[in-house]
């Protein structure tokens, strides 16, 4: 048996907490049974900010084939883009160059198969595009970088897990009142089938289930308090289940996020931001986890950003990152599995 | 030192689980560490249902003079009203009356400071309606029973308490795409004040910490993310502060309500219902108690309706009304006191 490939992880904006967490994770490996992973680009950003928050963490310079057998006693960093100048928590648009080598050689890992999933430290938008990165984030970058001539481009959808609760908003950073007007049958049908494909390839779930919570307080009450859980959630629920997806809503959202409610699905859609991310964050603060699904390879992030004010002091919280890779390698290996069990009724068949 | 007057329970719909729940809450009192009450109602209704459900309650009719006296032994019940003929799980329209009388007869006791709070058991809008009666609720009802001539009548102000968190939703039952036109500053800020007037005075603290959530996600992002967060709810809360209210927002929503962030205010004032609503659920479904503020006297009752579907099956689950019991006492006492130590101060001046 070929040991399987490790992961890959960005640096992330290395004025920000991503060299401290990074930092942090690998020196706690053993206590959280980190699976094996080597970051992608500038070793002395990692070295400068060990020596700065004064933890002893040797550095390894190698490639994914090796990352495995040296993560025990050293970090591995795969060298890629010009070093970074910037100073912890002072933000740099000359570091952007740095930040996209690293996410570049890290991608490119994982869709040569070098690297089983890719996890991402958080950027800064606005030092991004003061960089001349032409992406509003990772995920737009991610879903370009992935497209193929003649296919239809992918439709990255955010899931927030964690163990307690996974959760999806079809709509994301919107104006409140916005949300209505981008509400469609299609776009839930459509966030519904990558939910619930992805779930089944790669957490391992037969039959994943679903439920729709309702735009409306009450869902609605049957259209007496607004319209669109009757005129949209409903009808893209039915399509949904039509297509034999375990589906079910629109449901009043505040009685979903309890011990026994949640016991009843597997992913939770909400309609906006705040309706799913106040139940993420209530239940799991720490340790949520940001996958992006209807992408061609894995790739998780910590739910939190760049946290600029606290990089560099030592306060910065590794639990995001170490549920991220947790998670990133949980879902490689359910993935792995599946396609070895395809291969071998495959091979029966034949 | 005289006893301090009891608490009264409303039977609410007697085809609900109300009698279900009082009689549970009343057979348990001791594990509970139940506070003395006494119904007001129709004693009929309860003497059915203890035996539909198997339970042995004895009641003794009587007033709220003796209730505490009579509470280890018996469930105090004052007469008042018409009984009622309709099945566990049956509403009807002809239980509107028996409903009424139960509660002019509790808000009978409280006004005249025979009862400390009145505690409300669940009604159904609808059976009220179709029974005539002029309300959409308890809530509205009460108000209007406040009211005084010549004085501003009461704005009653939602919040869900539970011992994890209080929250206050500012609109309540409206559809999603009508919360924006419905915020406005005064709205707010008379919410703030009401809130913050009465968890001085109820709740024991002498300054309440206050948070509002932004009404878009992010708390609008400085106004890139909507614009009604700097132009409603900043000025409310900066209205709030020059009355010495300790207040602060707009803050994100999705961050507010992991335990840390609970550890910094009092009560969340939410936008809108979804807003707050998820995460009192999410934390506490099935303790969390409604209390009415903005009222004159004291009003809690439990978070849930009246359950038709399982009222005498003995499934119904009496923790929600057990909190709103213990929680009206608690307030009771704690104005009571308050009202001691300035009775005490006002005769050192004199």
């Amino acid at each position: 048996m070929v040991a399987p490939a490790p992961l890959v992880l960005s640096l992330g904006d290395p004025a920000g907490i991503g060299p401290d967490i990074t930092l942090k994770a690998w020196a706690q490996r053993r206590d959280f049974g980190l699976p094996a992973f080597l970051v992608a680009g500038d070793p002395g950003a990692l070295k400068a900010r060990a020596h700065h928050l004064g933890l002893t963490v040797p550095l390894a310079e190698t490639g994914p084939e090796d990352a495995a057998g040296r993560f025990a006693e050293a970090l591995p960093v795969m060298p890629a883009g010009p070093a970074s100048t910037a100073s912890p928590g002072k933000p740099d648009a000359s570091s952007a160059p740095c930040v996209v080598a690293s996410l570049e050689a890290a991608l490119g890992l994982v869709q040569a198969g070098r690297a089983a999933a890719l996890v991402t430290n958080p950027l800064a938008k606005s030092v991004m595009y003061a960089g001349g990165f032409p992406f509003p984030g990772h995920t737009e970058f991610l879903a370009a970088r992935a497209a193929r001539p003649g296919r239809p481009a992918p439709h990255p959808v955010m899931m927030i897990w964690s163990e307690q609760l996974a959760v999806v908003p079809a709509t994301i950073h919107l104006p409140y009142a916005d949300v209505p007007g981008h509400l469609t049958i299609e776009l839930l049908v459509e966030t519904g089938r990558i939910v619930a494909g992805d779930m089944a390839r790669r957490f391992g779930l037969a039959r994943p289930r679903l439920v729709f919570c309702g735009l409306n307080p009450h869902a609605g009450e049957e259209g007496t308090l607004g319209t669109e859980d009757e005129a949209v959630v409903r009808p893209a629920v039915d399509a949904l289940k039509r297509e034999g997806i375990d589906a079910r809503g629109p449901l009043p959202a505040d009685t979903l996020f309890h011990p026994e409610a949640r016991a009843g699905y597997d992913v939770a859609v909400g309609m906006y931001h705040d309706q799913v991310l106040i139940p993420a964050k209530t239940l799991a603060f720490h340790d949520g986890v940001n996958v992006t699904l209807g992408l061609p390879f894995i790739r998780t992030s910590p739910d939190h950003g760049t946290a600029f004010d606290i990089a560099g002091t030592g306060r910065a919280n590794p639990s995001s990152l170490v549920a991220a890779l947790r998670l990133a390698r949980r879902l490689a290996d359910a993935e792995a599995a599946l396609a070895e069990r395809e291969g071998r009724r495959a091979a029966s068949v034949a």
